[in-house]
């Protein structure tokens, strides 16, 4: 059935079924605003993403419920490169009214899952006409007062981490690009997969389309005072660690053979006939975190039982020098790239 | 200049330097969330509108000053009718990167102004390509804890009552769309005006391109007490009080004769042979209050020094009758209509 069927108000209750009442937030949609109590002793982080067909992602690689969970994935991200736990989102949708409703029923299931995974409730938003299908979600989250974690804090000295394995996400997005599908999700599969390769595939375009937020990871480093300054990975590591240093008013080094690339990425990558390094330093979307501490390794590897959580991956600088990869060979070179939505490519 | 020639970040530096850096947020643009301080003893207020080109707005009618006010302003009047005071702001704006720069400049000098007017910081946002312009603000605002309007409290008995006066918006409209233009915006003004005709027209079109959020006056009914329930009237009367009823599970009568018409919008209406009463019921954006009281008149009244401020128009009834006109001549009519975004038109 088409939107224009049931029009603006009628879908507005029907996103009100799908959603479960809200049991900590004071007003949920159906008001002039929503309202939350906000927990005594802490701060609010606000965060935004924009996600429009055609740029940021495309009807033939993602099923309509991966996307609602991907849009609020991305946000949830944020929240956790502040330390920040999260509370309530706010959702907005503009689609055309030749639109499916059953397509809006599974965007807001998988926004909706995705924030329960991690506590939030779905509290309100906007909905409007448009040609072209743009989905937002603003997520409010809170941290200790005074204890978020900001790009600004790095100090020369510093070791630099990141968690998790990088690469996957842009090797995800190479094997999309070529035709192959994950089999979960009733898209068309035009390339038959044969083992193991099969499943690094599939691994890799996991974690293109459903990126993993790290809520635990970022309050875990935020809370033990472990992270001077923290930033997620949604653009790749190369311009994501430029970003920090610039906004930290510090230089950095880091080095190849230290950067954990994911094993499924190293395979993918292979297959194509990509460079898996530059997956893991140009390739966006990993959504871990890269933070800098001066913490001993040790004490960090102490907070996370298991040993492949963070790597320690470079040096912060005085300034003056930028962000450089120092290669297996002993030279040096000046990182560069990263996604730009309004470069002309 | 086209946004594409400084990219994605040169134009967040771009923005960055237009807006004032933040005084009571914590952090502004720049990292991964802004971050507030609430005010002790005080509940959050949040709220979302997304407004898309040639569904929302032309700019054929509005400068993209003027489209940052607006959209400032609609998120301003949902905090205002729950008896709120804003405080943050995000903004997110997707378009396309042959765009202007200097569009950019002058939406976010328009998101700015009309925030800062309120007291409202911009803190955030996000931007992306897109074929279709859009614009959305997150708005936050705060309320003594507990004391947020909602629009589920009315109870039959009550007074209902509006701010101001209506059917401006709707006038200013039905002018834009038969070619006039406001003489102050250097947008082509294809029609002669006449006085007292061109004075209407140009206050009904300022009315429509520019609303003036109830931000104190919502304070004022909830900070008193006096609203039991409150609505920001956005679609027009008839469908807003129908959205009240049906969320506080009550009836309503108003009056024709009580309905405060705006004088421009009479005007103007005449000049086109449009109905004057059809402006006030149906016509959006007029952006008053409506609410409702168990208070006396006077006492309401007192609250308002100026007394055309508010107006007493119907009374709130049992469920079960709906939300019903009564005619001039006594008969009564069921209200219909107003705004729908995914209506075929």
């Amino acid at each position: 059935m088409r939107i224009s069927a049931i029009g603006e108000f009628g879908l507005i209750e029907r996103i009100r079924r799908i959603l479960p009442r809200p049991r900590r937030a004071i007003l949920g949609i159906g008001d002039d605003c929503a309202a939350l109590r906000p927990t005594a002793g802490t701060d609010l982080l606000l965060t935004t993403d924009l996600l429009v067909e055609g740029v940021d992602f495309t009807l033939q690689t993602i099923t309509p419920r991966r996307l609602g969970r991907k849009a609020m994935g991305v946000n949830l991200s944020d929240i956790a490169a502040m330390g920040g736990l999260p509370r309530a989102a706010l959702a907005v949708l503009a689609m055309s009214p030749d639109g499916e409703i059953e397509f809006v029923d599974e965007l807001y299931h998988g926004l909706q899952e995705e924030g329960a995974r991690f506590g939030v409730e779905l509290v309100g938003g906007d909905l409007s006409a448009s040609s072209t299908l743009t989905i937002g979600v603003t997520l409010v989250g809170e941290v200790a007062t005074g204890k978020a974690v900001t790009r600004s804090g790095a100090k020369p000295g510093e070791r630099i981490w990141v968690t998790g394995r990088l690469g996957a996400a842009a090797a995800g997005l190479a094997a999309l690009r070529a035709g192959y599908r994950p089999p979960d999700d009733r898209i068309e599969t035009p390339c038959e997969l044969t083992s193991p390769l099969q499943e690094a595939i599939r691994q890799a375009i996991e974690r293109h389309l459903s990126p993993i937020p790290r809520i635990r990871e970022g309050r875990a480093l935020a809370g033990a005072g472990v992270a001077s300054a923290m930033i997620d990975l949604s653009d790749g590591l190369a311009s994501d660690l430029t970003r920090l240093c610039r906004e930290s008013g510090v230089s950095a080094t880091i080095r190849e053979d230290r950067i954990p690339i994911d094993q499924a990425a190293a395979a993918v990558a292979q297959h194509f006939g990509h460079d898996s390094l530059a997956m893991a330093l140009q390739g966006g979307e990993d959504f871990e975190l890269l933070f800098t501490s001066s913490w001993k390794p040790a004490d960090i590897a102490a907070i996370f039982p298991d040993v492949a959580t963070v790597t320690e991956v470079g040096e912060v600088q005085e300034a003056g020098q930028g962000c450089r990869l120092e290669r297996r060979d002993g030279s040096t070179v000046t990182l560069t790239g990263g996604y730009d939505h309004f470069e002309r490519r």
